[in-house]
């Protein structure tokens, strides 16, 4: 692998192809340097990076116009993680293979020209916002709108003292975890559930134990069980259309897992950054406990862009201080341009009329996806109404490694179950984007 | 306080000023409704966030002309960190006071054309970036420039593959520490230094251990005996223009601590982010080093925006992929926008431009703030030829607690001594940041 990207990589300086040239598609290069499919995708995705080729989408790649073709040889750029599934998919370009099993929506679903406008229309505001460190709780007119969308979309009274801003849900699920946790305290997740999460608590010196999650929230009795055996010092857990099943949250379900919190003194750290997906009033535990024992997190990293990685948390009271202290001493503040960038989106209605258009195109998503993999026999517990995940199986096949490695081969990628699992068994199982699925996909589905 | 802040935005929301119109001024209100000078400073500030106030910098506070004077009234935001002297100081509107103690350039020094013009140009490039998750390691083309930069500024070989950006520098002193330190690990670090430093390594369950910082280096005697006693683990140290004396670093020095590194088997984490106010070849230990034992930090926030957030690391091959996952598991990846626009900035020579005029401008400073206050009786054990900090004391003030109290009252912030403490007295001395001086503050040090 690392032969065939420098052997490209040479061709490219020594002029082999001309500037603007296309070279040969994936298949047609493995085909003849005899090398996998992934081995190519590898390396035409490190060469964009290096700025040699450039991806067209759904015409191929092409020898950069301008860029470093001139410039010495730079040593290769090895990727640092190479054996991590989750990693590979993140790195591998945009337009190269399906990204079926990722967690994102497909760029062409991004109004990538809003973006750039409302970049531009940020730049012009505020000068000092462009440079000064701005307040490390977060931009405050950013907390202001934060609050009055959820008042509006979670019913939930939120004061913007209560909020912090953070570097996407990644970096306030890791300031709640630093935080709460002390080595050895038991933490419950979902399970199945997203694997960064688990390593983050173990990170944090926490033992996380998996929760079933059924349609209508976390398994109740099984809950009982390990509160029956251990003591428990919270419960991480996706409200809405939960990673990776899509399951939601019933008010029954909700109130049960609450009532529990009170009487075994656990707090709730709800994960809710896949709420804005849902089109009319969903449930959360934030609403019903009003922050006292929970911590609520959203993000516009799936609904907007990961690229400006702005999150936030809504907490108790009595945790404010503390986070507030814990972001300043290990990143000081989340980039103010970001911040403004997002009130900037949320104050004139932009973002609204984005995120309805995605809500109804993942409703046809998932009736079209779940449609054609049922009519091939794949099951799913849950089938959800929107968001963008399915959590599938196939009667006919226990162990699905190898029918993933054959996607592969396909250029379609998805993760194995297992990559979700705190300790079961997930190999017969599979998260599937239905954002990412089309018609001329299902017939890779036929077992 | 609570009280103050709260009458004088009832007073706005009942329009009893105009929008557009002056307000009193600081001292006026202060002395009309009997309040301390810092007390309006305080509130000034918070309703200038609120939107409901705008400063004019040089003619006052005006009752803001567009904005939320009409929305209901939000609750007060309260800052979180009331008592954090640090905090105050950052959280201090500018134009509000002179931040004499402060750790930043003045907001007239920063280009602020120049920042929104490469905004806008970034805007324009790769919609994808606007978008994707990007490379966690970071925006490969960045990389290479950062790469280059330090080749050509510090004469040291970073491969692209061994450099890893960051939410700042401070996110890279935490990955490091959180990645390297088990409870109990004696850490070296600069004394004096940064306060939240030293915050920091307790955090990651370090115990922090001062080496007293000279003009030309660390303390080599005092380091020889602290390694005679104990094992260490790490030495945090600031190579150009120290924080907060401005001491530098002598070959000899570097060396003398490289050689202690190797000997006595600790690692060097070298937060090298003033090094750019340096104008020629400054002297890191990474250089002599090349990446065996020196993890090289380094940051924009100084020189080019706080705002943006964009930090960089080096180090030695085998922490890149236990760094990169600890990046990825506790923020996914630095906000791509951000890392392009640097690379924008980086590309087309502007960077170096800016820096270059920041560096006579220090220089200049340096020598009217060092004349003025050493023709008052002050005293300074390291006077910098460049860079922004003095760290001085008068013999006649044992204490300059009641002094600064009393530069507070003339709306001049200093940060005491004792914050920039590991276990060292430091009452008798305060850091003055040379880029904030002028003449007019002279009379001030007078004793």
């Amino acid at each position: 692998m690392m032969g065939f990207y420098d052997d490209i990589r040479a061709d490219l300086l020594a002029g082999r192809w001309e500037r603007g040239q296309r070279l040969p598609s994936i298949r047609a290069m493995a085909a003849q340097r005899r090398a996998s499919l992934h081995t190519v995708v590898s390396a035409y995705g490190r060469l964009v990076g290096d700025g040699l080729l450039e991806a067209q989408q759904g015409r191929g790649y092409f020898v950069a116009v301008q860029g470093p073709l001139a410039a010495p040889a730079a040593p290769a750029v090895e990727p640092a993680l190479p054996d991590d599934p989750l990693f590979r998919l993140l790195q591998a370009p945009p337009g190269s293979v399906v990204k079926l099993g990722c967690g994102w929506l497909p760029l062409p679903w991004r109004d990538t020209d809003l973006l750039a406008r409302a970049i531009r229309r940020t730049a012009r505001l505020g000068r000092s916002g462009l440079v000064e460190y701005g307040d490390i709780q977060g931009y405050v007119p950013l907390r202001q709108l934060l609050s009055a969308h959820l008042r509006q979309a979670v019913r939930l009274d939120a004061a913007p003292a209560q909020m912090i801003t953070t570097l996407g849900a990644t970096q306030a699920l890791d300031l709640v975890a630093r935080h709460l946790l002390s080595p050895g305290d038991r933490v419950l997740v979902d399970e199945p559930c997203n694997g960064n999460l688990v390593r983050l608590i173990r990170l944090c010196g926490g033992e996380p134990v998996g929760v079933p999650r059924r349609q209508d929230g976390p398994d109740l009795g099984f809950l009982d069980e390990v509160l029956a055996r251990h003591r428990v010092r919270a419960f991480f857990c996706n409200s809405t259309f939960h990673n990776p099943t899509g399951a939601g949250l019933t008010p029954q379900a909700a109130f049960g897992v609450l009532r529990r919190a009170v009487e075994h003194d656990f707090l709730i750290v709800e994960d809710d950054v896949y709420g804005d997906f849902h089109p009319g009033g969903r449930q959360t535990f934030a609403e019903l406990d009003g922050l006292e024992r929970v911590v609520y997190i959203g993000s516009f990293s799936k609904s907007l862009s990961a690229s400006l990685r702005i999150g936030y948390l809504a907490c108790p009271q009595d945790l404010v201080a503390p986070l507030v202290r814990l972001k300043l001493l290990t990143s000081v503040a989340v980039p103010g341009f970001c911040e403004r960038f997002v009130h900037t989106i949320l104050a004139d209605g932009t973002y609204l009329r984005h995120v309805r258009a995605i809500q109804r195109r993942l409703a046809t998503q998932q009736q079209l996806t779940q449609k054609a993999l049922r009519e091939r026999g794949w099951r799913f517990e849950v089938a959800p109404a929107g968001g963008m995940f399915l959590w599938a199986g196939h009667p006919d096949l226990p162990d699905l490694a190898g029918f993933i490695e054959g996607l592969e081969k396909k250029g379609i990628l998805l993760l194995p179950g297992p990559a979700f699992a705190v300790t079961a068994d997930y190999r017969a199982m599979t998260r599937i984007n239905a954002a990412h699925f089309s018609p001329e996909l299902a017939r890779a589905f036929r077992v």
